[in-house]
């Protein structure tokens, strides 16, 4: 019998600053590369958090998507949503703050409370788009 | 020479009610577990519909759009659409109708009419997206 | 010198159950008037609520978004949010819930706690807009 | 014969840093009223500039939308994108950089080179919006 | 007693070929003005129609918006949507088939059949949006 | 170690006509297959390009987005763009310019630019979305 496998997606958002700027390049370099992004802005990020796992044959669900939202807003919020990530979260003063390594880093983040997870896709604006699958 | 394989997706929207709620849990479990969503509520469901499938040389299509429309009104919107599917639909008279399962169903209804039959996705909610493709 | 008049909105999502049915009415006239709508199903209301106000010299907003989305959930969403309109809501034993009806109620519930509020406006589907300004 | 008055929109988007922190209140008022939003976070702002003017006869337009989008860009952008409002702006030395305010000086900027401004609005999440007509 | 004035607005997409070219205009003027526009090119033009009037008492609306999508068919569509507007729209052989004088047009078409049109909003890409509303 | 492989997608919107007519059928089969898209019409195109491949430790990128965008605009903007892909491009004098047919031909203007080129997406309307991959 077909153990019936979906993919859940749980989208959050997040209003978060940072600025592009490897301490690995020199000034030059950084400005070549990164440009205007050097600058401190900011992005309303648009975060997909995707789990693939077999139907519960009792609840008809995969998990709860408001236990899911309880997750993103504990492992992620309170480290993203509305800081600084240059200056407030621990991973970035190495890791430059791009969407691959933001993308990245959330995965590291919620790799431990998720056991199904398959996907965090970041939207750092309307035209740009990071997808991280953990391999 | 390539056989340039496509994905073609159709994108459709229907107005569905329903309330979570097992008969195979007590009040209290349904309760616990699907809280505000054992009441008679409902959405605009975003269907889509995906087939993988060679372009044909002659007509440039996998399928004409207007077909795949076709046979998703005939095969999903007579039986979801403008209904509450509790009542309404007989295979959730038995399952119940969370978003996994209504992924599960359509992917039901609509393989025995098209043979690529790729993928089905549903968003219940803008933040809440589910997705089957018949694994 | 100025007094700085602007309009907020803030967009809140509600998932509700309806059908349109009028008492006042035949059945034969409810069908032809309201045909599939007059089957129980649902929607994601959308809805937005505009305050038309001056701006707060010290603090630089007409009302603290937060407070304005508090107010929302208190006064609309504990009466329409996952609920079924013609059943748990009391103004629609009496008035048939349209869009043009429930914005109505909307800014009859709202009025008396938002001194300057300018606009209901609620998206009943990604086609259908209505909006009311208590005229 | 009527003039053919209409209404054209141009919209753009913002990548922008800002923290709310008055200096007229103290630290624990400006805590209490803005919470979180006192730290340094981001947005991608959606500016939508809207001039109401009569329709040229020999071009069918009121003004190139190329045109329009130049002036933004060179009053609005090089001021905003990819900044940090509260150090990068003058204004926002003196008033609270919220979606209010901004609205506000957007007008500013964009009124003298602008006959015929209509509105600025804002949209700052996709929950909260701000409009400023010059009123 | 307060009347209920709402305003209802529906939203209807059109696939329309069009070029920007002035015969009021040398060709230089023509290339100097409208540039690339001056090419055959396309868009998904995006049409909102709003009836600003009294909710009827006895069927809570002001319109069946089946009844006003079935009038925008008739009297738009059938017109615009999968033409070329400059061969195939005998009002463009003289207008300049601007997005300004796209949305007058429709205008003088949808005006003599509904009573209480207050505004055609035409959306010809999503950066750029014209409205008419009579003046 | 991992190689820290990530999906990346660039967004780009088109404005084209087009007609699906097939030299390879007559002109009855042209209008019982392509119906009214036998007439000059047009879209605003949806462009993604996606590349698969690994962050580049020091940059924290797999391509500069603004490098991404640069391509797809001398690549495909310029063949594409405000042009009636009929007579324009070369390629459609051939074959008829369905949505596979275009993802599938900027999937070879695009392939020898990009090496990791992973997946073209195309949305001709809201409802109808076309994959190629190289497959």
């Amino acid at each position: 019998m077909s153990k019936k496998i979906v993919y859940i997606e749980r989208k959050e958002k997040l209003c978060t600053a940072h600025r592009l700027y490897s301490h690995a390049l020199s000034h030059e370099e950084n400005l070549a590369i990164f440009d205007k992004c050097t600058n401190i802005h900011g992005h309303n990020y648009v975060l997909y958090v995707t789990i693939k796992a077999p139907i519960d044959e009792k609840t008809g669900m995969v998990i709860n998507f408001t236990d899911l939202k309880k997750i993103i807003k504990e492992k992620v919020f309170v480290k993203m949503d509305h800081k600084y990530l240059n200056d407030d979260v621990e991973e970035f003063k190495t890791l430059v703050p791009t969407a691959e390594n933001i993308a990245y880093v959330i995965w590291q983040w919620l790799k431990p409370e998720i056991d199904n997870l398959y996907e965090i896709k970041l939207e750092e604006t309307d035209n740009n788009t990071t997808i991280y699958r953990g391999e």
